[in-house]
């Protein structure tokens, strides 16, 4: 499944349940913001060891992929509220990125 | 292009500037919470009828497709690492919406 | 009670469960952006009216004096941990906000 | 000074620019949220032990103060919007946690 079928199917999720009024930008950017807090509330008391190691925790790596599609669904019907597309606009700004930062080892 | 296509170019960037060593889950977690936050501010001060207007003002518009890439990118970084597969996790998540949350009309 | 007194009282509450080694300021930055976040997360499918009047609401206010104290500790043992007066970069902030954003009405 | 002051200049601020149409419940939730990812930003890429050594890089402590007073003057603004005492909202919730985390050394 791509990030097209994801957008399609979280649009028709929200039409059926009448929740489009509550989906504007604002909203959304603070649903956004609201999932990275727990998402990040995951890790913040984790030695760089122990959160290396987290997805080995069969309840913590749950609550992991949980807040990360979390994260997803929001940004994607975000982007899709604003009709940006997301894949072509990631794109970019890897362009972007590579002139910024040079590659110091070939490939 | 695929979100699968976005993680292995991802990966290559980071590998050929020798970034994996930063990549750690707390400090992209970190990095994706700072990225919504900007993306957040870009409409903190805006009328509800103001943000559903923003694409229409192409320097906003530009900012939005920034920073809604930006999220992205370290979403899908953090996830690269984490070794989760974002659109099944998203799947998942959504399944488990549509019994939570039962649609209201039909469909 | 004044701010410099709750940095005390939170000194002595992580020193007498040991915590001290869990408050660096990459974790406490983090704890404070996973609060902001559940904050955020109380306002965002309101209304702005909904969200002007959510004092009235008895549970919602608990909850919402509940987020504003948790940013309030992590922000302050951070500055602790930092030794920055919060106090004075507040009002160091503020008076370069004066210079920045003139006054439009007499006062 | 006081928080109980510094909101009070923060109220004037506002009034005397003609921002209190702005500062809504939503709004300075967001604001707060993004000054938070500033703040977070900063430390996102320093290892722990960097990360513990920042305010030795003059710049860096700069930036730091700034963002920690910019999270402050957002939460106290917002406190205030809401009539929300903060210090007791604080000393309420360590009250509560000192009752769930008891202390485990003597003092």
């Amino acid at each position: 499944m791509s990030l097209a079928d994801l957008t399609m199917r979280l649009r028709d999720f929200a039409a059926a349940r009448d929740w489009e009024q509550f989906h504007t930008p604002k909203n959304l950017a603070m649903a956004l913001s609201g999932e990275a807090g727990e998402l990040i509330s995951l890790f913040q008391w984790l030695t760089p060891e122990q959160a290396a190691a987290a997805m080995r925790d069969p309840e913590l790596a749950a609550d992991i992929e949980d807040e990360l599609a979390d994260v997803l669904l929001y940004l994607v019907r975000l982007a899709d509220v604003l009709d940006v597309d997301l894949i072509k606009a990631a794109n970019a700004k890897i362009d972007r990125n590579e002139t910024r930062f040079p590659r110091i080892s070939p490939g």
